[in-house]
């Protein structure tokens, strides 16, 4: 028999962050509990699904009713900077911190060897076609500290120094996550932090 | 704004086993790959809710089509023994481990102080009738392994030796690692447990 709760929980299992017994927890409970957690879900992605898209000129998550998104044309940002992420999701972490009021620029991935992601493949054409035209006088480079972040970053810059060679370069600062202990940081993290030290 | 992305997470993290980060991941994965994720996912809770019932014999899940469920009604497995456990899941569970091949009793729940989760909640009617009427030799009393399963335990085995006063009773053999649940045991634990029960 073809098992719908087998095929719910491969389903689940498929997420970013649910290993194979929360994928299977959740399952049980889904089903367990229709009207409480099946009914919202399935409501919440149809209406994600529908109404979720990515605006045209950043990248970034938006409402199918607000392309551009409210990021973009919001006449209180700073137009002068742009933050260059590589996921849309990553725009919402960084405007949770409140640290940056300028344009977005989500890449949809990063430069990939382990993965065979080249540049072809990020939305570049867009970002260099809003590098000539828009003027920026800071690019601020918001890709991860793996080696495929500081690949992608290292990739940016020279794509930034040709296409807007007045525009300032810059990348968030590598150092220990908020109220973290020396002993529980990872290796690299520490070389980077120590290295950066002021 | 009512926001989709963040409908989706709070719907995502009332899921079991998926705390508020990967609820986030979840979500965003979710909006990002909506053909290789979303519809599917959509599909299977869908099918799910629809296709899959409580057995009105077991209580334990089956397909709406085969109701009472495969094990109810196989003519080869030992309908002298009976296995109490307190949710659908945890038939699943025991099942994968070969150990029992006797006829099963979901509760749907536990005696709970903590929840006020009484005896008048589960499905104890269903399991009195079951005990006087089919004259079972063995009752396996397959609870967690908590406070509220040792209760729920306590309860039962009260119940049989009233309802079913020829049958012996049992529970599984402690094993399985104290505070937690059967459905998320593995395989091998669960196999000894049942081989040791007492």
């Amino acid at each position: 028999m073809r098992n719908p709760l087998e095929n719910l929980e491969r389903a689940l299992a498929r997420l970013p962050g649910l290993g194979r017994r929360s994928a299977e927890r959740a399952a049980l409970a889904l089903v367990r509990q229709p009207e409480v957690l099946a009914d919202p879900l399935l409501a919440a992605i149809a209406e994600a699904r529908a109404g979720v898209v990515c605006c045209d000129i950043c990248g970034g998550f938006t409402l199918r009713s607000e392309n551009p998104c409210p990021r973009c044309t919001d006449p209180m940002r700073d137009t002068s900077a742009l933050c260059v992420v590589e996921e849309p999701g990553d725009i919402a972490a960084i405007e949770r911190s409140g640290a940056f009021n300028g344009l977005y620029h989500a890449l949809h991935g990063k430069v990939s060897a382990s993965r065979g992601t080249g540049p072809a493949d990020l939305r570049l054409d867009a970002l260099a076609k809003r590098l000539s035209s828009e003027r920026f006088r800071e690019v601020i480079l918001a890709t991860g500290t793996d080696l495929d972040g500081d690949a992608t970053a290292e990739f940016l810059a020279g794509m930034v120094r040709s296409a807007a060679p007045g525009a300032t370069v810059s990348r968030l600062a590598f150092g220990l996550p908020v109220d973290s202990g020396i002993a529980y940081s990872d290796p690299v993290t520490l070389k980077r932090a120590m290295a950066g030290r002021r």
